[in-house]
């Protein structure tokens, strides 16, 4: 017999139906826009006890910070806007999840079908918003009055959670139209929640076959391990560091695969060599690379492999790349750390006893220059990068916008003990949405959350500052009032740089701390950034530390540094 | 013989021929971001005689400003980013240019084929980001380096720039991959420029039966003209007045149909019917609605056409609709003018001399209503629409922001005779891209350009407000603190209403002005709004004025008026 329900029950049982079957598979976190239609689900978030709602009125930053949340917990988290252009706000963040592989679910609140066609107000196609960068796409209709639909959708539910880690994580959208009345009547009992279970499938252990293929290419003979950006914490950072020690080779670290920060075996941890691979090129030839997480952000250890051409093996866990890279020689879809581990059991032959150690000098040699004597006291972005990682405690997050900042991290930052994660979107390595996927991943559990982004990308994502109120932490704006990466490109020749790449908006910062109520401090000398920074660290609430930097000095800076490296490696 | 090219060279002369293409066919605006992959595009609009030049650091208010250009010039506008999520931020705007049918040529600079589908940074699939909301899209593949493809290039830029226009004028993508070197040679020499030629295909005059039929559907019966939103200017004003008077109906004019001010025959329009339409349908039920333009942003007129189910004519000069609304009767894919024309020469009967009159007497009453003795003076919406129309001189331009503004003026503002250019984005009706649409628009020949919105879609653009700088404009700020148009609806019996609907952002906006340059004064009473405004037009630059509303009161005058209305009409 169906259940006599108001269509306003019925809408929110449907609702309550697909939220309860995702949280009934771990899903806690939702994040919500503003809107009429959207109402139903958003009640049904509201209601639910496992679900923890957070508000942010302008969609792009909502889901940049959703992707900030599911970063950092490697959890999917609920997206919710209302109809009309708003979930097309979320578009940006959800290419920057398909290809950094964070699960999302995108809920968007539609119109009932019989709305579209016609003109009627906030009426859109949501059917094909986000083209291929979904995992998958569902429209279960408007609400249906009966149990059987009801129980269908709450396993869909269940299923998109698991399907959003497995076996590939990423974005997917559940479009949900709705009728009116959106509200529920007053007395309304909504069903008990199911109990939560996490999804935890074990990894699929290595076939034996490919292992053999990889021994016989990698084993005896001079390689590379490469660790581009992952999410992997330090479980895999052991397991790498025994695979290097076993193959008796280096670790080209990526700042972003979190290899070079933590309490494991860094011996043969290999973080400077952006600056050391161009001139030492000819003299380090690797016979093969064996490459974990994504491609890594410097250009010189790209030339590198470019120039020297080893065969590359690809762990790929995830089958997310349909080809191979230049000189790509196996994609491995397996469990990184099951991987390393399959490896070692076989007891490889390690790489002559030269191999490694020729990298430990380079990286010796490049760490001495690293810190010159200053002459000026300007702000200088390596000096700004090493202080930073020398002032952060244990347990830290430090994220990093792209363009120069995430270069300067890879170029300048060392290799220490403490536990600092450093995190950034490398997907589609983006300007856009970095306050507020910084603000989402601030919302775990470090002892201190510290940004370092440019001028540009700070104003691109101005409105995620709204969510900063009574955060405790601290964004360090490196202002060289423009595109300073430009001034590295061929575009610096043109007479109309500084207008069409430079672009600089010429925004006085303080105004916009105090829009938002952060705290703000400005450094125009290299030496007061330290104090600074410990004075906005332990001061507590949001904080801006503006640096001024003077783009001249610091390209000259850059330029005079490569230089040094290059000299001590002819010596 | 092919030409012996670099491909830095070959790259601009793609480009370039592109670009020559569009503006062969009349294009003269661009709007850029900073990138470098989009490089060849800039250089190549940078070097074209024809093409004006305007950078946008965040592509979101990119968009909208351009979507604002197109919908200010009538003529298509090119937009212009780099690889990766940049051109995802133009979504939003993208949707609302399909809807609205503003023409827009999004052109996405991409990696070439050989980075896809292995991780390369910044390389994503561009090919399928717009779904159903582009007219058409264009891939024509690296740069070639011979004549032929070259040409077939830019024949391609003249039909894009036709096709964005007609038969259905909106978003048109052309994804452009570029190989590195993306720099010409210092003395690469580009071709002369080809000769503007507009397109100005003749609209086909109406069929003959097709006019026969409408004459038998609405002659000499009790009918309504309604005109919804449309941008088709003062000649289409003369001729719906003309076919009012040979219909001897009324003209249910929306505040967007652009019918209520001007120096055309207004004897028939009707503005106030959001206030009657639901106490007096009963005694005013028309047998016939002859639509323009898009559905109207008043509910209480939907509602009248609803319960008094007169079958609908719908001028669709595009067919921009595959279906018809609820007693949709007949789509009419004729130019508006000319449909006009054509039953005003079949001299059709009119209907009975009481109808029209009927309207006249309700619109004069409510029209007195409308400005009640003021109670208090804390500034109310009807008055400051009231006030703000009464101070705009000749050919101004006023931009209102969707949710309350728009309605506000949908029931507050009269008829006049002055010309103001009222506009909105109804394609969609977001809140979002308000401020940059209206900066886009501004760059039209007006008198002043001035816009109105409320404080959620301020803060959802703010970023547009760095292209404010230089511009004689104000901006009226109707601050209530959150979503007020929820006060209205249901949801605000709910107790999470403030929290998850409202949502306060609880900003000071003056900070915002002082961060982007705008001049700033807050109204606090009603009495000084005029003066204000006056002031804050005279002064020149961009400015700011905060309106602070108390909500509460907002709602009861709002209430009070409704009442009124419904009282005086069954005396």
């Amino acid at each position: 017999m169906p259940e006599k329900l108001s269509l306003g029950d019925s809408n929110l049982l449907w609702a309550y139906a697909l939220i309860d079957g995702l949280a009934s598979r771990g899903v806690t976190q939702a994040v919500i826009s503003p809107g009429s239609r959207s109402t139903p689900l958003v009640i049904a978030c509201d209601h639910h006890p496992a679900i923890q709602i957070r508000v942010q009125v302008d969609e792009r930053c909502a889901a940049f910070f959703a992707l900030g949340l599911a970063k950092q917990s490697q959890q999917p988290v609920i997206l919710i806007a209302t109809s009309g252009s708003a979930p097309a706000h979320w578009f940006p963040a959800v290419i920057e999840a398909n290809h950094s592989t964070i699960p999302l679910i995108l809920l968007t609140a539609d119109r009932p079908p019989e709305l579209h066609g016609w003109g009627a107000n906030q009426t859109t196609d949501q059917q094909r918003l986000f083209g291929s960068h979904l995992r998958a796409f569902y429209d279960p209709g408007p609400a249906e009055n009966e149990t059987l639909p009801r129980d269908q959708l709450h396993k869909l539910g269940r299923e998109i959670a698991t399907q959003a880690m497995q076996p590939h994580p990423g974005p997917i959208q559940v479009n949900m139209p709705f009728r009116e009345p959106l509200l529920p009547s007053s007395n309304i009992c909504l069903p008990e929640s199911a109990t939560a279970q996490r999804n935890t499938a074990a990894p699929a252990t290595p076939d034996a076959t490919l292992i053999e293929a990889i021994i016989r290419q990698i084993a005896g003979k001079p390689g590379i391990i490469l660790c581009g950006a992952s999410d992997l914490g330090a479980t895999f950072a052991q397991a790498v560091g025994r695979l290097a020690e076993s193959l008796d080779c280096p670790i080209l670290a990526d700042p972003l695969s979190n290899m070079r920060n933590g309490g494991h075996d860094k011996r043969r941890v290999i973080a400077h060599y952006d600056a050391f691979l161009e001139p030492a090129a000819e003299a380090i030839r690797p016979h093969w690379v064996l490459r974990f997480g994504a491609l890594p952000v410097s250009k010189a250890l790209l030339q590198y492999l470019e120039k020297t051409q080893a065969p590359q093996l690809i762990c790929d866990p995830y089958q997310q790349w349909p080809s191979l890279p230049p000189h790509g020689k196996l994609s491995i879809a397996t469990d990184p750390i099951l991987l390393c581990e399959a490896i070692i059991a076989k007891q490889p032959t390690p790489a002559p006893k030269a191999w490694c150690a020729a990298f430990g000098r380079l990286e010796q040699r490049a760490a001495t220059i690293m810190t010159p004597e200053t002459v000026e006291d300007h702000p200088f972005e390596g000096e700004i990068v090493d202080t930073l990682l020398d002032c952060l405690p244990d347990r830290s997050l430090l994220f990093s916008g792209n363009s120069m900042p995430i270069r300067q991290l890879d170029s300048w930052s060392g290799v220490r003990d403490k536990q600092i994660q450093i995190a950034a979107n490398r997907g589609v390595s983006g300007i856009d949405g970095t306050i507020s996927t910084f603000l989402g991943m601030a919302q775990g559990d470090y002892s201190v959350a510290v940004a370092l982004m440019g001028d540009l990308t700070f104003y691109h994502d101005l409105n995620g500052l709204l969510a900063a109120a009574g955060e405790d932490l601290v964004i360090v704006l490196i202002n060289n009032n423009g595109g300073g990466i430009f001034g590295y490109l061929p575009q610096s020749s043109l007479n109309s740089y500084e207008h069409y790449w430079n672009t600089a908006t010429d925004l006085n910062f303080q105004h916009a701390a105090t829009l938002y109520g952060l705290g703000y401090k400005q450094v125009t000398q290299q030496s007061t950034f330290r104090a600074t920074l410990e004075q906005s660290i332990a001061s507590g609430g949001p904080q801006l530390i503006e640096v001024m930097i003077d783009r001249d000095y610091s390209i000259e800076r850059h330029r005079h540094y490569r230089a040094a490296v290059a000299q001590q490696l002819t010596k």
